[in-house]
């Protein structure tokens, strides 16, 4: 037993560490191949048969008998891609056959059309005229070079990009076991908060961070489901929170987790389940807030994310995706990370980590990362999370860092 | 007028900017902001109102007069979020008030709830003890702080990621204008071909492109449209290359590029429009082919994709990405690039540049890009693109770059 209050400071890692820890990837599900894009697989995928399962030719050519050598010889036949020879190649005979088609029979390699002549088309038997000397297996493709049978194709935790796709289907895995993307149920608090597409009345803004959420969590590889808004009332609030804890894995809150009395998010939390930290020593993001809750389906995870719509796209990244990944089965589930140099020199924080918003791109001539200030960084200005495909990882300290020094810059968009 | 025959080798450079040529960004369209990921923005959009459209508190606080300085005051209300106060703050008095709300009339700053002590709580006018010296503005964001009326808060050709969508919704659009997502169908030929669910016969072999490219397509925003599999005749050929140039912008084949005589396609293309290239300097992807056909509704795109599928993916990532992307409105629409350092030694090629996959992973020591190969590079093996991120464009030269050089990767999936 901890003796800690949930809500003293915690470290960004620390906060990080124990957000994964309560963060489980659930049993597998089978899922159809047209639908498991950017899954992660959960058995390991063998092949049960060779690839390729005939010997296949690579070139339109003339299938020939290697020791038969240059010369003229007669046209038995011909073979195409999905077809089988209903002849065997003899020696001192050849077959006309198509880049992809099965080796007849009888020959053992394949001489490609650029070499070769055909003498008198008009005969019901053509002659052919072979320029080269062929070796064994020229220009044949072996059953099972390109995969054997039993072979591992793909493994238990890989990610199902195109490629792996492409595997799956030449494997005949049509049904496939995947980890299920998880479900993030989005709720924004606040009595002040208005549609996107409402006319602001006086004291009203509108709600952005829903929309922004909803699409960071599709973006993410989760399942959004749209909590609408909550005013500021407890049954108003509960209600909602009830549903979101049915209906998905992840619940996030955005608004009502800072300090005043009409918060009513934390005691909601610590009443439906175990507040787990409430404070962390971050800029900007210092109160998300995340939770556990037990339902009968399982084990929800909470965030309560400030309100702030930067704070809260801030620490949808660095907590809340993290979370989803090893729910969905990554085997690293931490943001990628990289060095980028400083374009401008940047204030640091003496108090806190700053995650600082920038664009990532590729310097050809340093052959390095140059990392831009999006500008003022208040939490209140979506504008410096335009264009960002990067958080800067400032050290808390007093000063200033330099333009050209190497900064570690978690990935958060395309580069 | 050129005199160059279509099948004349180009460099993958100059066909490339052929593509591209061809390549025209559609007129916009109106989308709702649910629906708007990832596409590219056709307009300017300036915010119509301020942001905060009000002087708000950004502490759960008090406000007062900061010319009172500290002492102990009446609490004359309470302005929470979503409410304006109906009262004025006057010399003398405070009025409680939380994060977001406006500040009520007459008080010009806010002091944080931790510089405040509450004397006598259970009177009807509470008194509120002040510890703090206020400058004017403090804790407040004033109006148009965020973002000022007529500011221009996303510029046309700007993609739409979640900030973005987040900054949309501040401003209040929801029927948004963007270049539409280009509409890609992809039809595999071949009468070797089967259904990944099926069983093999003799001779046959799974279509694995179709899934593969499918999944690619919505992978970098296309819209993709199944047509099925062709066998090798005219007819069926004909009729599902018909109903691709109806319904999609671009048009993919993968198969039947080749040089035999039951090679359809290219004889098709050459009937339907114009065959603008048909051999591209390049390993693999040699006999990959661009047409265009001008239908009803406007020019298609159309490209005729090798059936090996290592060689189908590549040319897809080289020419229909950033084809597809100029069509979506993309300002850059070509593959990004970065240097990455060799893990292990990799023959070159003397006669075709190569582009050989492999997987890059960012090397903490050394701050740069690794890039380790994928192993056999054959054209046929689709374990060659697996788990691959990134195209290596090695130099077509004869021998070997070293384990360590540095060397020019086009990215193709997620660091």
């Amino acid at each position: 037993m901890t003796t800690r209050s949930p809500y003293s400071m915690l470290s960004v890692e620390d906060a990080l560490d124990i957000t994964l820890a309560q963060a489980h990837t659930p049993a597998p599900v089978h899922r159809p191949l047209s639908d498991v894009r950017g899954a992660i697989l959960a058995a390991d995928i063998a092949a049960r048969e060779p690839l390729p399962p005939f010997p296949a030719s690579t070139m339109d050519g003339y299938a020939v008998i290697a020791a038969d050598g240059p010369g003229d010889y007669p046209q038995i036949g011909e073979v195409s891609a999905g077809a089988l020879a209903a002849f065997t190649v003899k020696p001192g005979t050849v077959a006309y056959i198509t880049t992809g088609a099965p080796l007849p029979e009888g020959a053992d390699a394949v001489v490609m059309i650029e070499e070769t002549e055909r003498l008198d088309a008009a005969a019901d038997t053509p002659r052919i005229r072979i320029n080269q000397q062929s070796k064994t297996g020229a220009n044949v493709r072996q059953v099972g070079v390109d995969v054997e049978v039993g072979q591992t194709v793909l493994a238990a935790g890989e990610r199902l990009d195109p490629a792996e796709i492409g595997l799956l289907a030449t494997a005949g895995i049509i049904d496939v076991p995947v980890f299920p993307r998880p479900k993030v149920a989005v709720l924004s608090t606040g009595d002040e908060l208005i549609e996107p597409g409402e006319s602001l009345g006086p004291g009203q803004i509108r709600d952005s961070n829903r929309a922004m959420l909803l699409a960071a969590i599709r973006a993410v590889g989760g399942e959004p489901v749209d909590l609408g808004i909550s005013g500021d009332t407890q049954e108003a609030l509960e209600l909602r929170v009830h549903r979101g804890l049915t209906q998905a894995d992840i619940l996030l809150t955005s608004g009502g987790v800072s300090m005043g009395d009409l918060d009513l998010v934390k005691p909601l939390l610590e009443h439906a389940g175990t507040v787990h930290y409430g404070r962390v020593r971050m800029k900007p993001g210092k109160p998300v807030t995340f939770a556990t809750a037990d339902v009968e389906r399982g084990r929800r995870l909470v965030f309560g994310l400030p309100g702030n719509p930067v704070s809260s796209l801030v620490t949808f990244y660095l907590f809340v995706v993290p979370a989803l990944r090893k729910m969905a089965g990554w085997q690293d589930p931490h943001l990628r990370q990289v060095k980028a140099r400083l374009a401008q020199p940047l204030p640091l924080d003496a108090y806190r980590p700053e995650y600082h918003r920038a664009t990532l791109t590729w310097d050809a001539d340093q052959a390095c990362f140059l990392a831009a200030s999006t500008g003022i960084q208040a939490s209140s200005r979506l504008l410096s999370m335009r264009t960002a495909n990067a958080l800067l990882a400032l050290p808390q300290r007093e000063g200033t860092m330099a333009a050209g020094e190497l900064v570690d810059a978690l990935l958060i968009g395309d580069l």
